[in-house]
């Protein structure tokens, strides 16, 4: 049998990162960024206001004092979004709002607070202003610089802000606006197809007569390649015709025109007298159907259709098909969208013991336990503790109690049982 | 000054779950069940077969071993899928595939590996059968039950497999799929407009004359919106026209048809001559203006229009308004989709020490230290360290560095100072 890691190594050789794509920026979110993003100027790129008040010359209040104010004339207004440059001679002040330009002359700004009309008073916003033509009396010194956002603080030109690698959230977003750019080259969303497989299989909602089952792998799957971040054409479920099936497989891998960017089937690759995944892929010289050492999860297959596009063979019990996504298919999806392929892993300690399969790894779907009495705590918190999702552990066919798993205990071959107090490989999934 | 859990609190006030709708399975994914949902019969529906084998009555191959094999008349097929229900007499068995119900008689399923075709052997998938009308050897005994999933063995008629409350993901999907549900009840989606204010601002990509700069706010918050799970209407930006923005937000406020589920707007709350948010709602009787003792974000705003959309109005730097949406609105939002409003909180080691500001709470953009050659040993690690995501700290314009920030680090406002070495609350964004 091959070894877990082996078949990780292979399945996710099968992918590489897609081409460079660009995007408006709201749908850059969640996208890998495949170019550097840098800024065509400075920024800010003028010197502007940090506060509400008067620009002006610092030596010209040098020695204003609450007793001993400086009156200054003012000679205009910079709203922010203005692009008026009055210019501030010795003895004037110019009124300035914040995130406004710095007018020509002036080189320091006086918060409103510290100031007070002489003539010409106007209630605005919450302060008394100085309005042009009248006088301002200045109750405090400033230095040159002061409340002033010099051009290139925030960054300088050409700089590099985003960088080719980085995974896109709403700070990308914007700092992507805030340089001048409305979309972004992202690496394209993979298009994976999930194709279930079994004559068993019903669509969900339709009357089951004896021996048939609500088709969940094809949900499963699906839910999970969009979880990853990719879009998911959901296909079947296909019945137990490897001749049908084997045609799918081959229009899904059309070639160079709209094809795919890789197909998870599910079911039919054990070793039954109907294993329809197995038949249609028998003489297919790019698969290969292989046994792995995992538990839940031992018969695996992977490979490249004849036009290139990568195919991995799922086991049908829900349980086997969620751990192997996990294992097989996700790290290669996150690859293809430029992304880290691996979930973070974090130590945990198992708060029971159980027997895991000699020689095989275990792959069993966990949850946390309650932390006693932690609640929003400042201190570093003990330990993870976790339990298995369910009483039945790692029985490849109870879906129904899948959703209560926040996890995946890996549990390395060479370990035949778990004790309370192991610390355990865990990822969230 | 008001305090900053209180107007956490009156934020939060603002929002409670949205109604009901009903969406297919895989629209569902990353909602929150507004119901539970039930088995509509036992799980697994029939006793069904846990391997590829033989369904044998128990009693007739208890004496069998290697060196004495029990002969068995193949008296049928079943298929995964099959409705067929050939009856084991004793002396019979049936050739059965992992899934297919037991058929009526048997108690147990004897793994074809344990057997041999005694006559009208045929290959099928790994092995060697005896088909229908033919002869096959046991080897070994099974017990009543082996190999066999018990009716209802998952969940039983009636049971809650999935709560109200749940987000759902993937497993959930698969769950409700195996229960036959081909749609989910989750709480509508809230749609939520954003409007960035400002005369200063252009839409990015624009020419900049003197005094403009790119709008980001709208972008960082439309993508905010949409991370935390909800439907952004971007909006603006709009300019300091406090009658036109009075227009725009009773419009966004209509009634009973057709309305939005909540307002952000960003700029326009300070102190200065020009703000058109401070403006456009200052004889809005459900709305108040309030400044917050918290650093970066303290000019603040919040109520209900008057018919009743209730609207956040957050400052206009962009690091006050990312840190604001995280601290007032995104909980509004996550509670309006029925899910838990708070992100986990963290305790983390600060790497390095700054001032904070006296009497008021501090939300510093942070990012991990990353941890010296621990890899991914499994043993649980050491606290997580943090320094702050710029050299500049909370600088509130730099807009460009917030991508680096991974998380906000929560300082109360009774500290006045962040040592190296001082446990900190961070929650990551």
């Amino acid at each position: 049998m091959r070894g877990l890691d082996e078949h990780r190594a292979a399945a996710l050789a099968l992918a590489a990162p897609l081409p460079p794509v660009l995007v408006p920026l709201l749908e850059a979110v969640g996208q890998v960024l495949a170019q550097d993003v840098t800024t065509d100027g400075p920024l800010p790129r003028w010197d502007n206001s940090a506060m509400d008040g008067y620009a002006v010359r610092a030596a010209d209040v040098a020695a204003a004092t609450p007793d001993g104010p400086v009156v200054l004339r003012v000679v205009g207004d910079v709203a922010a979004g203005s692009d008026d440059a009055p210019v501030v001679a010795p003895g004037t002040a110019v009124r300035i709002m914040t995130g406004a330009p710095v007018p020509p002359g002036a080189d320091a700004v006086v918060p409103v607070e510290l100031t007070s009309p002489r003539t010409g008073g106007q209630d605005a916003g919450d302060h008394a202003w100085a309005t042009s033509g009248a006088d301002v009396e200045v109750r405090a010194a400033v230095t040159a610089g002061q409340h002033v956002r010099g051009t290139g603080e925030d960054a300088a030109a050409g700089e590099v802000v985003l960088r080719a690698g980085d995974l896109v959230g709403p700070a990308h977003v914007a700092a992507a606006a805030s340089v001048g750019r409305a979309t972004l080259v992202v690496h394209r969303r993979p298009r994976i197809a999930v194709v279930s497989t079994g004559d068993e299989l019903v669509a969900p909602g339709t009357a089951l007569r004896r021996g048939q089952i609500p088709d969940s792998n094809s949900w499963l799957l699906a839910a999970a390649v969009q979880a990853a971040g990719a879009d998911a054409l959901r296909l079947g479920p296909v019945g137990d015709d490897p001749a049908a099936l084997r045609r799918l497989l081959h229009e899904l891998d059309g070639g160079d025109h709209g094809t795919v960017d890789g197909i998870v089937t599910s079911g039919g690759v054990s070793a039954g007298a109907f294993d329809v995944v197995k038949a249609a892929l028998a003489d297919e010289p790019g698969v290969e159907l292989v046994p792995v050492a995992v538990q839940p999860g031992k018969p695996q297959g992977l490979g490249r259709l004849p036009s290139g596009t990568p195919v991995w063979t799922l086991p049908g019990n829900p349980v086997s098909a969620f751990a192997s996504f996990e294992m097989f298919v996700r790290p290669a999806v996150r690859r293809m969208l430029g992304a880290d392929p691996e979930r973070p892993r974090v130590a945990a300690v198992a708060d029971e013991g159980w027997r895991t399969p000699p020689g095989r790894a275990q792959l069993m779907p966990v949850r946390r336990v309650p932390a006693a009495g932690s609640g929003s705590g400042s201190e570093p918190g003990p330990a993870v503790r976790v339990r298995r999702a369910t009483a039945r552990g790692s029985g490849s066919h109870l879906v129904a109690r899948l959703a209560v798993a926040e996890g995946l205990a890996v549990i390395p071959a060479d370990v035949d049982e778990v004790r309370a107090g192991d610390t355990l490989e865990v990822f969230w999934t």
